[in-house]
């Protein structure tokens, strides 16, 4: 059975999109309370994946990840989009007039703030995860108190789901990154189940001039598209900015060869996974009920 | 005496951040309680500018401030760089060993997660403000309670300090926008008084091979740089990519003249604003002490 590290406890949205993206829900899952813990344990055990959210849709990139993966000996080996649906729940026969205190992941609590600016009397409480608020309830059986978290965590603990998608926003996707050991990797032999055609890079660029179009021009000449690209300031360093950027392409060899053409032009290239364009989870609100594989590009 | 609406109430850093691009403590704040409160503050009185958080080197962009931004009669005027301290106020005599709950601001709980690991026991409250959780503590004289909010706050609502700088990460800047409504501009001709050297930018493009590096190509070729790119999918939409785009340049007929060259590429190419670029509070953790005015491009 795969071992997956994810962050949080069981019933998040990190065990969701893991199951969906290993097409299974027969994994055995590690809960770590940071994305801190499961780089680490990642580290120590070659035998474990991991998934760790990278961007949403409204808030835009997580940042700490991209530093904590760029920094880690992990790779990329796969990416999944879930559409985020938060829930509110509490134990079985509490009603919403009962609640006075909701627990949650601070981005949950910010992402379901208009619905609750009905109730000014609930007091909206900072924890590290979603679902482990519903299990806190659940192991204490504290009445008066509900948690924003994911429908399977309601599943998982035995609680009502006492009000239903409370997110503000229905346009929420967050991306998740299937992480592994490089090690891991060649022993699997993953790379050969499905075509590579996409990789995440990130360099710095001097303080130069038309330094980024010259990068992207030599790109676009070896025909290899962008899906995202995000600059971001290093405060106190001599090279001001770093740059994230998401390759797809056809061509590995081509690839591989536009690799080596702005090499020269950048500093600290680094790939942070080669893998294939993944998947995602329908979006039921909007028409667009495409499955990413078609994926956009620049 | 200028007006300035600001998120948050009085001793915020938005308060800090306006009277530091002002150059005066003699301004007027006018507080709203969201970003949408204070973008419609400032459509129903064109004589009160505006100041909105729209990125952090911690957390990447405020992509809510950017689509409330986008979508309003407002343009950028300037811009300001703030170091962000966190400071946790309590009622004068007491001590940290007295707190059990800390009310503050979600973004502001999680830039101080280390400091709170040492003290398990003390619950962390989602508010919608730093420095009013203070003056909410002050109001209700509440004990056993503290507040992540600025120094300046303490000041201002009579709190001691209880603990000092607790932020996580030293290197965490927010750059603030001071926007108003385009017609106040051209009456106060605030324009002539320093070079419009700076400008923020939103477009989008085709799903088409290369489309980005043929804009940034033009750009390059008018001797337009960048200092900020972020492209952003749009989800459910045919045109699949938004781009943020900060530039940087000397010529302001030049300038010009290249957006009239990237419209015909681009779509709802859109200006944010034309700007001087701005200043900063000195980082006293790095060697940076350089003012922002010596601003890094690519």
């Amino acid at each position: 059975m795969k071992k997956v590290a994810i962050q949080g406890g069981g019933g998040s949205n990190h065990e969701i999109a893991a199951k969906a993206y290993f097409e299974t829900d027969n994994i055995a899952t590690v809960e770590c309370n940071s994305f801190e813990e499961l780089f680490s344990t990642l580290k120590e055990d070659h035998s474990i994946y991991g998934i760790i959210a990278i961007e949403n849709t409204l808030v835009g990139s997580i940042l700490q990840n991209y530093t904590l993966l760029k920094d880690s000996g992990m790779v990329i080996i796969g990416e999944y989009k879930l559409r985020i649906k938060h829930q509110l729940l509490a134990l079985p026969g509490e009603r919403l007039e009962d609640i006075r205190e909701v627990h949650s992941h601070p981005m949950a609590l910010a992402q379901c703030s208009d619905f609750f600016k009905q109730y000014p009397h609930i007091k909206m409480i900072s924890r590290d995860d979603t679902a482990l608020s519903g299990k806190w309830i659940r192991d204490n059986q504290l009445k008066g108190m509900a948690a924003i978290a994911p429908a399977l965590a309601a599943e998982k603990y035995n609680l009502d789901i006492i009000a239903k998608d409370i997110e503000t926003n229905k346009r929420n996707f967050t991306r998740f990154l299937i992480i592994s050991h490089k090690e891991k990797i060649a022993l699997e032999d993953i790379l050969t189940q499905q075509p590579i055609n996409k990789s995440s890079l990130v360099f710095a660029l001097p303080h130069a001039e038309g330094s980024l179009s010259k990068v992207l021009s030599i790109l676009a000449f070896y025909n290899i598209n962008l899906s995202k690209i995000q600059s971001l300031p290093v405060v106190g360093s001599e090279w001001e900015y770093l740059f994230y950027i998401d390759l797809v392409f056809e061509d590995y060899k081509r690839y591989q060869q536009s690799l080596n053409a702005i090499r020269p032009l950048t500093r600290n290239l680094k790939s942070l996974g080669e893998y294939h364009v993944g998947k995602r989870s329908f979006d039921t609100v909007s028409n667009d009920n495409k499955p990413l594989s078609e994926q956009k590009t620049f």
